[in-house]
């Protein structure tokens, strides 16, 4: 537990295809994905999942149907065609999946995941378990870094603010540093853009995507704060529920 | 030349680890190393440097020093100990450059130049040369890709922002557009900054690392518009000046 004698730093990564550059292996990692990874993710545990598998591709998702799990997936937004699910938060709350495992395979989440599996912990962040995610990284010691998963290796504006409203919680708090200037900015974006955050997500790429496909109307549920108290986090190949863990 | 009647699309890229990520042959690229490379080329050709040839390694200005060649360098932000010049744009301000070939080898600049060299044109933008960057890229029938060199990979505030300032010229002129987040965020962070540049820059990582260094005296000078007409451009392996190329 945190002793609040020593400062710990907390930086931002705006892409898995950066998290090389930054020395993970004794930090907390917190992996972002709005929309709509992480947001559904943090729903299914709230539903009472017992077990996601992040897979990295479509074969493999479909190995695991095959097998006879239950599959959830997407790719480039769309669903894929043999998944019982996609990768909506409100796929899952018409459906018991109390207990179950569900085999899971996004456009960028995925990738992000096993980018970051060096991680002390890799805990699963959104606006959802905002709190839940606040609380832990207050009361753990190490170092944290925020991983967003951006879009197919590029920045996005939705992962950001998000670490940018966790930054800038922690820094308020008085027991983290950053020197990092991608956090820095994190925190600026955050606070032009919080007061009106659906007007701020509107300007985004990803939000223009998900408008063409149909699928912009979770944007303002994952964008809700504190919906659940769970926290997902990676052991081993899957994602469980924190209290498994910590 | 630009006929005005259909939009060019402009967007940012913040690291050269990035790259990648971004179709450059038939783009417009523009390098940004503002502390310290872009300013410091610039500085050079408006004293009337004849050719810039960036290397990428220490071991490889060591050679061309034995060929005789003037070298400049730095790793790290110090100067290379057989280099003739550091980083500085005030390195070159008292000597006689003119009409001089100068081996350069920096931390971040030149890795990005290399990233880039597929570009249609690889053009070098600091403040110090602003509007003759803004001059060239609307004359230009082409997109546009604003080429941040971070810090090791890692994004960096300074070359955000004087990407984020000529996006926002470009897209006020009404011949541009951007459905980059890249380009969205910048642009924004260059309108909370702009009124206090150095200010905001004092925030920057890169500002502490220089300041420790004791090499911070140039940031003023770096963050000054239009010093010169000049836009060096890259040619084979050498930057030269534009008029030679365009």
């Amino acid at each position: 537990m945190a002793t609040g004698t020593t400062k710990r730093n907390i930086d931002v990564c705006f892409t898995p295809a950066l998290i090389e550059y930054y020395d993970i292996a004794n930090k907390n990692v917190v992996l972002i994905d709005i929309l709509r990874a992480t947001s559904t993710i943090c729903t299914a545990f709230d539903l009472g999942v017992r077990e996601i598998i992040p897979v990295a591709s479509e074969t493999e998702a479909l190995a695991y149907k095959n097998k006879g799990f239950i599959v959830a997936g997407e790719r480039d937004g769309k669903v894929l065609s043999f998944a019982d699910f996609g990768n909506s938060p409100f796929n899952f709350m018409d459906s018991d999946i109390k207990g179950k495992s569900i085999a899971y395979c996004t456009t960028n989440g995925t990738k992000a995941i096993f980018s970051a599996k060096q991680a002390l912990h890799l805990v699963v962040g959104s606006y959802l378990n905002f709190s839940a995610v606040i609380k832990f990284l207050e009361a753990d010691d190490h170092d944290v870094l925020m991983l967003c998963s951006g879009w197919k290796n590029k920045f996005d504006i939705e992962d950001t603010l998000f670490a940018g409203a966790v930054c800038d919680k922690l820094l308020a708090g008085g027991n983290f540093i950053t020197g990092g200037d991608a956090a820095i900015v994190s925190v600026d974006l955050w606070n032009l853009a919080k007061n009106d955050l659906l007007a701020y997500i509107d300007k985004s790429d990803h939000r223009k995507r998900l408008k063409n496909l149909g699928l912009d109307d979770v944007i303002e549920y994952c964008h809700t704060f504190d919906k659940t108290e769970k926290l997902p986090i990676l052991k081993g190949n899957s994602i469980i529920d924190s209290y498994e863990v910590l």
